[in-house]
Parts: C-alpha cells; sequence; structure tokens
C-alpha cells in the first residue's frame, strides 16, 4: 500500500508521474496538486486520484491542503515537481544586465521556497513506521560546483537554495521522522515546455521523453534507502556535486 | 594605487575592513558604503575615504552609488560584507515550524541579491587592465556539503544562493572583465553583533575578534590569482566545499 503526493502535477514531469503511480496498483491514494484549471490532470478518471488546486506562493493553501490529507494518516511519497524557468513576463538571464530583483525573487519564492513550506506542513505524514520519501525535482544547473557556463542567475541560484533548503529538511526529518528519506533529483532534460525553448543546444539522444524520465526517476526513487537521504542524485542514480 | 570598495561598512567586519585598507598607504582611494547613520564610520576623518549611504534591498541606490563611483576609473577590490543573521523581527529558524516566506525572502534579497545588484552595476570599473577583485562574504554554514547540523534556514540557503551567484559572476566576468577575479570567503566565526547571540557555542579559541579575521582575510585576498576565480574560500586558505 502506498499513498504518495505530486506537487505541481499540471503538466510535464509531475503529470507524467501522475500517471506512472496509477498505472502502480500498489498505489491506493494519490494526491495531485495543481495550479491550472486547464490541465489534463483534471480529465484522468481514476477513483485512487484527488486533484487539489494549490498555488505554492501562497502558505495558507498548502496548509490547507495538508490538513486535508491528514484524513489519509500517512505519505509514502511525495514529489515535489514544482518550477519555473520561463513565464511570459520572465526570461531566464543571459548576463548581469537582465537581472531583476523582483523576477529573482519570484524564482526564490516558486522553485525554492516552495518545497519548504511543504515539508513544514506535511511532517505529520511522515511521523509513521514505513519508509517514506521526499523527493525534489532539481537541477543539474543548479550544482554550484558543476557551473561552467553561467547565465540563468535567477533559477541556477534558486535551485542551490533548494538544495540547501532540503538537505536543511533531510536533518530535521531525521531526528523527527526518522523512517524518512529526503533527496533531490535532477531529471536530465526532458521534452516539456520548461525545457522547450532551450532544447535546440541540447546534444543529440540527450532530450528525453518525460515518460522516459519519469520511469526512470522512479527507478531511482525506488531503490533509496536511508543513508541517501540529503543527497542529490542524477537521473541514472549517481550522485552529483552541491 | 589601489581603489577600493567595502560594501556593508557600518560595523562589524565592513568596518574593519575600512580601518585597515586605510593603514594601508597603497589605498588611495576607499568608497564605503553603509545604512546605518549611527555608525562609527561616519567618525573616521581620512581624505581618501568616501562614505555612502546605501540600502542593498533597493536597486536604484546601488546604481547610483556606482555612477557616482564612475569619477574614479577604475576599481582593485570590492569587499560586500553586507549580510543579515538575526535582526528585532527575524530570528534564525531552529526548525520548520518557524520558516516564514516572507523572512525567507527577507534573507535572499539581503544575503543573496544584493551583492550580484552590486557586480551588475560595478562591471565598467572592472574594465581596465589591472588586476581586480570582488570579494563577498560568505559562510562555511552556506555550503551545501558541509551542512550536517541544520537549521538557520533563510541564513543557509540565502548564502548557497549568494555562491552560485557569484559562481556565476565569475564566469560572466572572464568574459567580460578579464584582469577580474570573483570569490566567496568564510570568514571564520568573528565577535560581531551577527554572532553574538550565537557565540556561547564556539569551542574556546575559535571565535576570531575582528582585526583578525580580516587581516587574515586580506592576506588571503592579497594570494589570489586569476585561476582563483570562481573559488569558496576558508579564512586560512583553504577551499570550501560548496
Amino acid at each position: 500500500m502506498t499513498i504518495a503526493l505530486v506537487i505541481g502535477a499540471s503538466r510535464g514531469i509531475g503529470l507524467e508521474f501522475v500517471r506512472q503511480l496509477l498505472a502502480d496498483q500498489q498505489v491506493t491514494k494519490l494526491y495531485a496538486t495543481y495550479r491550472q484549471v486547464t490541465s489534463p490532470l483534471l480529465q484522468i478518471q481514476d477513483h485512487r486520484l484527488q486533484c487539489l488546486q494549490v498555488d505554492v506562493t501562497i502558505e495558507d493553501q498548502i496548509a490547507a491542503v495538508a490538513k486535508i490529507m491528514q484524513e489519509a494518516g500517512s505519505l509514502h511519497l511525495v514529489v515535489n515537481c514544482v518550477g519555473i524557468l520561463h513565464t511570459e513576463q520572465l526570461q531566464p538571464e543571459k548576463s548581469l544586465r537582465h537581472i531583476e530583483s523582483d523576477r529573482l525573487l519570484q524564482y526564490f519564492q516558486t522553485n525554492s521556497i516552495g518545497a519548504v513550506l511543504w515539508a513544514k506542513h506535511l511532517v505529520p505524514l511522515f511521523k509513521h513506521p514505513e519508509k517514506s520519501i521526499f523527493a525534489s525535482i532539481s537541477a543539474k544547473v543548479g550544482s554550484i560546483g558543476d557551473n561552467q557556463l553561467g547565465g540563468w542567475y535567477g533559477y541556477r541560484a534558486s535551485k542551490a537554495a533548494l538544495n540547501m533548503l532540503m538537505r536543511n529538511v533531510s536533518i530535521e526529518y531525521r531526528r523527527t521522522c526518522p523512517n524518512s528519506i529526503v533527496v533531490l533529483l535532477h531529471p536530465g532534460t526532458t521534452d516539456t515546455d520548461l525545457s522547450q525553448p532551450f532544447q535546440a543546444n541540447v546534444p543529440e539522444g540527450k532530450l528525453f521523453g518525460v515518460d522516459r524520465t519519469v520511469s526512470q526517476l522512479l527507478t531511482v526513487i525506488n531503490r533509496l534507502e536511508s543513508p541517501d537521504s540529503g543527497t542529490f542524485f542524477n537521473w541514472d542514480g549517481t550522485k552529483l556535486p552541491w
């Protein structure tokens, strides 16, 4: 029996996590959060699926959904897929001259802070004796040590901040929810709306379909053990530098 | 001849950088920014010193000061000492239950974004043929890999974000200002207002006086060479993990 939550399931990797988790009969209950009411998520018919609308920049909405989920009693898997790289108003900065304070704050609010607010409100659902996993989709471009190219200031910094925040969560959960495993995952460059404007630079064979990405990440997730908590994993299960 | 800028010189490490740089006759011009009008910085009498009031959360103020500094033509050293850990309204989070979105944003705005806004507006002053250094005071607790204790979510994440942003600046400056060296520095725990409430946990002999901290950091700064750009240094000149 598995009770799972996918955060940011409107589209892309999050939506595909919902599809693949529903294909697993071990999953008895699946919560999925979305922001866009036009999402194909809302067309999925499955009695195990409960869709909940949440804007992760509003803590009250996260708290309210976490409260609804108390009925489940426990959670075994959370996958946080929320992340912005570009919107109509927001383009990743190619250079310092594109830096704007408000846009950097927008990246931090959505890509970094949302995850730790979920970690705050989901604590009670991780206090149970079974193995449980809180995985957040991070990005290799959020690795400070791996950064050789520069650019994308806000996105990179917000993913580095996410990595620190969730590493911190892994340490706190080890004390308060000792059967939990908290990790960061790099999905590889995946054919989604997020990567769409930047796919021209991706080497051949390095752009994954979303189904491949999610099945690879589920393989990594299913192999996680307690000592892995607080680690940043690549899609192939190798460790990435911070 | 050295033209230098100390950002955040109201007190603590920044103020001591001003004192030690003024003791160096090679320094022909020193700009120092401050926020608090009650700062002892404003009592220092030296014709080489120009004090400028700046709140780093307001980009227009940074831009205005950078414009004033164009008169100098070039900069050889910038030391960014701005950082908040606690204020009357802000306490570092001991646990997830203390997490608040607005406070996390406050940490990012002051500790992370300020530095990159300076890097944006100071570009013209780094475009000269002499060696020049842009050093930002980071913190070992901002090292994700080194983090074993947890807590201090906002401070840690904002320093990790600072590290990423300035690593990014080092890459961009390498192209646009090829004689620049951009680094992050851990000062060691120093006897300042910032560390004051937390000094009880510091092992004996590990709490540095501010004069010792700054002379150690100046030793590190003076030894920097071009390949060091983009690196995170400890006060003793060793490298720290991201």
